[in-house]
C-alpha cells in the first residue's frame, strides 16, 4: 500500500523559505507568482493492506518524526 | 489560483534522507513501513486565472529554480 504525507507549516507560522523562493523567482523573471510555501513530502510504502491500520501507522510516525506539530501539520493520503 | 508543486529525486536515484527517515522509524518502534523517499512540496498562489497561462508559468519556475531536472522530477497539481 501506497501512502504519501504532506507536512507543512501551519498557516500562522512565517516561511521565510518560501518569501525566499518568491523573491528569487522574481529576480529570476518569473512574473505572476504571488506567493509560496514550502513544505516536505514523504512517500511511504506500507506492508499493510488495511487502510485503517496503515492510517494509525502513518498517525505515529507522523507525531513521533516527520512532522513537529508544534508549528506543522501534516496530512496523509492513500495513493491507489 | 492554487496550485502545487511536488518534486521528488527520480526512482533511480539514491535517496539517502528516506533510507535515514525509515532506520529512525524502526528504532522509534514504528513497524510495518516498506520504504520512504523525502521529496519538497511548494503550495503556491497565482496570480493568473488561466491554467494553462498558469501551468506555463509554473514550469518556468521549476526548470529555473524549484527543480533540479538531473536528479528531480516534478508534478504540477492545481488545486481548486
Amino acid at each position: 500500500m501506497k501512502a504519501r504525507v504532506l507536512v507543512t507549516l501551519k498557516t500562522a507560522v512565517l516561511d521565510p523559505q518560501g518569501k525566499a523562493i518568491e523573491g528569487a523567482l522574481r529576480s529570476l523573471g518569473v512574473h505572476g507568482i504571488g506567493s509560496v510555501r514550502q513544505g516536505k513530502v514523504f512517500d511511504i510504502e506500507l506492508d499493510q493492506t488495511d487502510q485503517t491500520k496503515a492510517e494509525a501507522t502513518l498517525k505515529d510516525a507522523c507525531e513521533k518524526l516527520l512532522a513537529n506539530t508544534v508549528i506543522e501539520s501534516y496530512r496523509i493520503e492513500f495513493v491507489s
